[in-house]
């Protein structure tokens, strides 16, 4: 029995769609700036992709270092791939040619058809994908990112494959994602560093002629890599199936959605095409809402909620209600973040006498810490182990709450000064009380890290410093905690999960 | 006749507090870890002030490298303004001491009074204020920041005066701030640089036992500096006093509004005392509505709509009307857009036939750009005169909308690579084609930098690769552009900029 996650089967066939060990890619030439095709297989290179890559080119010699070949029949096999970024006429022709050669998997990133009336087109390709039992993801798309691609036949090696527009930059990890936006698939990469959302695939499937979101849960349901489900819906063709798809999967696995076709606006963007369900904002809270769906309103939700949601899956601590500890070392933060929190329902309950006893021992003595109230303001500065670990896990083992969110968790870039040169932080003295501080930061964050998995209690910290500028962000990331730059996106992400914890709870799903 | 702004004179007597020669500052030591006054001193001599500080401590002989002094008494002058940063129970007689010493202005940082319930403490403080004639901001707050503080007698030499915690970041400006949180006021700096946001003054005002909000309104109203104020309120004192002042000012200067104290949550942190129109979100709204003050719900808006407004009120641009161009280089972040336009209650109009028909001759050929729709879908490439003056000026002088957003400023940053060490892109041919997009893109950018004042039109765009990561969105900042990283943060601020620009067109406020 083999035990290593990457080597269990799934028998789906997007498994093998997006696993290719060889692939054959028409459109790229060598003009960085005008030609989209010689970008995506730049990209696809420069991201590591260990298969035989075949450029298709009618005048080319090589395309970017690679051996290219003027036509699919050409190949010295049959790809496992073929990814078509090519003028819109000459689409029908090109899909002949693969469906000639046996690949049975094909990316088509070429755009002019249903979402520019070119209805007919899209049916001929359907047709002809058909007749030589080819499946195909867009047309109107970017392709797919996979971070754990095995790229070698009979080896469970992997290796990233992304020949979307942009680099991926985190490590590989657990969220998969669906979008029916290719920008969207491609520049959330820009956004998931700071976050610490590690990726695990990334499908933009445009305008779904063949392959569609419902495909892509059903694979994802299956996926023994994918934890947690994001997507960017504009509109859902087959309502019925995507309905049962999402029942089945949010006990098991969570699935965050953003939709943007339900306003008037959104609507109108999308555009409504015939047999979907799109444009009625009350029919999808209610199928989300029923179904345990969390519904995000924009892009930074949904990476902040996917991001926390990979962390708190991994060590099973979804919260199971909705009581917010709200700990904060200044009154204005706090006071923020208990206002948002109320405006969306949260609790703040007030800690029990005995609680308040005990939290009271570790404050320091200004009185309004001294009240060990909810917002907890321990105002001015406070040992690390304190911060970090003593009174997290007061609160946690209480009982009384079911998460906590906590702002100012600063590392010595607080201490970065300018106009000077920094000539007084290089003083020896000044220098060795930093280097302390920062080790009984570090130490006491490395004692709190059970904390979270030990309660089932998820901590939020928030450093308005930012990621690019403040290393202990990272170090905080890295030992399972999650740091937000904003209080409010703290608290709104804290949000999304409790009503998803609720949600399991509701429905008696015990994990 | 002078000229030169900074020497308008302003008599209110906030503008003396503000602009100290001279500053004698209690409660720093050397202990830069645990001792705020040693961080805020440090602070102000980072940030460059220029006029005489003296640290007065019992028994160092200096503190930071300046000459500490034992006692207020042993100075050579009567400094113009005192920070108090000492236990709380040593204060009444160091206000007695500053007093005699017959020091006008003081910054009592020490917490420890009403907040924590000790009102006698609080009340005699304001009595022996009173007694001597001087005047002071706090109890409990952060002290405050001028970016234009004259530090000189018979000069108007400035320098930036900056003790609170963190350091100034930008360029000094024209926004002003008032803060209830000490904390915003200062960790606020960790957050302007990407907006490009340039301070003019910010005053943590604390528990306000003798200067308050109100003042601070009065200050900012006639302060020729002040364009733009931004306020951050946990509760409001003098309610008509206030309410006089909104009305008053904001025909004149744009005032936003975070306010926390609302909702039952909010209410309960910031803990209601007597005297102050608090916990009632639905005054505040009706009053924030008819005064026209922006009222957010986020720092992160607080701060987006302030940058906004102070590049805005420059060049006298402000949206009289919320019909609104959305621009973008892909569907997904379009559809996005319009969705959350419409939640909002903003009008995305179709484009006149005429409109569309002068739109078309400048869109590539792929079929969605054809349609010169509303969201605008550039699709793929297209030439940077084109995307960033050609369409933009035909929008602006159209009179069909009022504003226009837009997704995707992309600067070479787009095309870093990051695993074969931009080897491909290091070719001679690639650097060439990268520089000439740079050098396009810079000179298109700088031919439409007057669009915005000429048609009185605001432009925001959106990249998503960030400040800290995209150079070119400092360029775009440094020509008058706003360039935000999320589409939804450029599409709030829209809204509350339109919002204000009706309030003013309303009430024919002729600018």
């Amino acid at each position: 029995m083999q035990t290593n996650k990457s080597t269990e089967s799934c028998s789906h066939f997007l498994d093998k769609f997006l696993n290719p060990k060889s692939i054959a890619i028409y459109g790229a030439n060598e003009n960085l700036l005008q030609n989209m095709g010689s970008q995506q297989l730049l990209n696809m290179i420069d991201n590591g992709y260990k298969g035989r890559i075949y450029p298709i080119h009618p005048k080319l010699e090589s395309v970017w270092t690679l051996k290219a070949y003027k036509k699919i029949a050409d190949l010295p096999e049959i790809p496992d791939l073929a990814i078509v970024i090519l003028p819109t006429q000459i689409v029908p022709q090109i899909f002949h040619e693969i469906g000639q050669k046996g690949v049975k998997n094909v990316v088509l990133v070429t755009a002019g058809f249903r979402e520019t009336e070119n209805l007919k087109g899209e049916q001929e390709l359907k047709e002809i994908a058909k007749s030589y039992g080819f499946r195909f993801m867009g047309p109107n798309c970017l392709g797919f990112q996979n971070t754990h691609a095995k790229y070698k036949e009979d080896s469970d090696d992997e290796c990233i494959l992304n020949f979307t527009w942009t680099n991926y930059q985190t490590e590989p990890g657990e969220v998969s994602i669906a979008s029916q936006s290719g920008t969207f698939a491609s520049h959330i990469n820009f956004l998931m560093k700071e976050r610490d959302l590690n990726m695990n695939k990334c499908l933009s499937i445009g305008n779904e002629a063949d392959i569609d979101i419902c495909d892509c849960l059903e694979y994802f349901e299956q996926d023994p890599n994918t934890k947690v489900i994001l997507l960017y819906i504009e509109e859902i063709k087959r309502g019925r199936k995507f309905l049962d798809l999402v029942k089945r999967i949010t006990p098991k696995k969570p699935i965050v959605a953003l939709y943007v076709g339900g306003s008037e606006g959104g609507a109108k963007a999308v555009a409504s095409h015939t047999g979907a369900i799109a444009g009625n904002d009350n029919i999808f809270n209610t199928l989300f809402k029923q179904t345990g769906v969390i519904r995000v309103y924009s892009i930074e939700e949904l990476l902040d909620v996917g991001a926390a949601l990979s962390k708190l899956v991994k060590i099973n601590a979804i919260p199971r209600g909705n009581r917010l500890a709200i700990v904060t070392n200044s009154g204005g933060p706090g006071a923020t973040m208990a206002d948002l929190s109320s405006r969306l329902g949260l609790n703040i309950p007030t800690f029990s006498q005995e609680l308040q006893n005990q939290l009271k021992k570790y404050l320091p003595h200004t009185a309004q810490s001294r009240q060990a109230s909810n917002p907890l303001d321990y105002t001015f500065s406070i040992d690390p182990t304190t911060f970090f670990k003593t009174i997290p896990e007061l609160l946690a083992k209480s009982g009384e709450v079911d998460g906590m969110v906590c702002y100012g968790a600063f590392g010595p870039a607080f201490f970065s000064y300018r106009n000077f040169g920094n000539e007084i932080l290089k003083r020896q003295e000044i220098q060795k009380l930093i280097k302390l501080f920062t080790e009984m930061f570090e130490a006491a964050v490395d004692s709190a890290k059970r904390i979270p998995k030990k309660y089932k209690f998820p901590i939020f910290y928030i450093n308005p410093i930012g990621y690019f500028k403040d290393d202990i962000i990272d170090f905080l990331n890295k030992k399972g905690f999650l740091v937000f730059r904003l209080p409010d996106q703290a608290i709104k992400t804290m949000y999304y999960i409790m009503r998803y914890g609720i949600f399991l709870e509701k429905h008696k799903i015990i994990k």
